[in-house]
């Protein structure tokens, strides 16, 4: 029987989604409490991995198992199995044929930030910390040009090797919420917004290396008035890595969801 | 000179606010911090205790220094002294007869839970996990009647030996985000809320031994419909701890301001 579930984990702990020698992944956690619960060796394919660091709220994976266990009661079978920064959130039984890589059609991440002068640590661990006021119309305007079916090359770190660069992107937007304690004494300029979180969200049918980090990392600069929204046009048209912001730490990027 | 200043800690690896034997306590952290940047030893007062994993967005504490920094660059002094997990936000001078504890006149806490079957790995060590849906609108309905000046020594650990149990609380606020992942046939009831985050903001003149944990608490029992909007006016008018909600973990309890 094949089963597609739902993952969540905090990322910081981990080499990232993947198996590899130099480290513990989520990956290898998640089959040894498969191995616990249906008793042999269960491989996992995941949507697609993680980098060291980055979290997922609801990665997919399939695996094929035989087993007593009711579907619905599967989760709760592997929570058991499992250290408390891995969750699996749903489980069911899907198609033969269904691969949690080859048959997802769009993804969406999220990319946190926080704009204070010092450490958050409520969100040290979750978002990457930005020490400057931004400018999130000037980011909302930016994000705007970035959506539809575009040659993404200039946001892929530079020595992959990837042949087809184009991808489709069906949203990309920009979120803020003040946070609870504000210096507001710092902020110069009015347009710009200080002492605030901000999520940016990413939905697209596929994603280069980086990618995400790097957008967020153009709509920072873009915040920062580093870039206009118009030379986001020129930068894609352009496919030039180094015209693009800088790649954003991992702790801030989240895989939200997967859809097929 | 007399410092006034608003700190932020993540509290789970520490014992609480306050020093004592048996662990490291946010205090002696902090004023070792103090130390190194004064070079003497700085005693510090704080609004309040905060317990054990309890974390702060907005503690604020005062202490007495002579130094050259100017005021606005004292947080990035401490700051390079203390680990991610407590950190400055901000300090100023103020009269040598402001005291942190004395002189506040109101606080805000914050509240945290999260509605899920199973552990979401990013919120797990901020909010408290609750496994059932829970009805948010009689929440909002019971929280209303928590406001104002009432005997709160229902809503006190027992055995504290505090005389005077009367508080007035400003506002009790309920909110409710979802989360981004929902498995939304397994709510049966659709007046309640599952997949969420619930935020309960309380903000009063003082508090009582783990009072916002045991409003917290009833606040739940109210959203499971093991106790109505209406019984809150009587556990208020009886007094009797017995009666009201369990005391929720401390990991969802936050200090989010303190207003002098």
């Amino acid at each position: 029987m094949r089963y597609r579930a739902v993952i969540s984990y905090f990322g910081a702990p981990y080499v990232g989604w993947q198996k590899q020698l130099n480290g513990i992944s989520v990956q290898e956690v998640l089959e040894k409490a498969l191995f616990q619960v249906f008793g042999k060796i269960t491989p996992t394919v995941a949507s697609g991995r993680t980098d060291a660091g980055v979290h997922a709220e609801g990665q997919v994976v399939h695996f094929d198992a035989v087993t007593s266990i009711p579907t619905d009661k599967i989760p709760f079978a592997v929570n058991a199995e499992l250290p408390r920064d891995i969750s699996m959130l749903f489980c069911e039984v899907v198609d033969d044929n269904f691969s949690a890589r080859f048959s997802a059609k769009r993804k969406t991440y999220c990319y946190r930030l926080y704009l204070s002068q010092h450490i958050r640590p409520l969100l040290e661990q979750t978002h990457a910390h930005i020490m400057q006021p931004l400018d999130v119309t000037a980011m909302c305007a930016a994000a705007r040009i970035m959506e539809g079916e575009h040659d993404f090359k200039c946001f892929e770190a530079t020595g992959s090797a990837r042949e087809n660069t184009v991808r489709t992107l069906y949203s990309v937007a920009v979120e803020c919420r003040p946070l609870a304690f504000s210096t507001s004494n710092v902020i110069a300029d009015q347009k710009k917004v200080f002492d605030a979180e901000v999520e940016i969200f990413v939905t697209g049918n596929g994603f280069l290396y980086n990618m995400v980090r790097i957008i967020a990392g153009t709509l920072v600069y873009v915040g920062l008035g580093k870039l206009t929204p118009q030379d986001i046009a020129d930068i894609l048209n352009c496919g030039d890595r180094t015209k693009a912001g800088k790649t954003l730490p991992p702790e801030g990027l989240s895989l939200i969801k997967v859809e097929y």
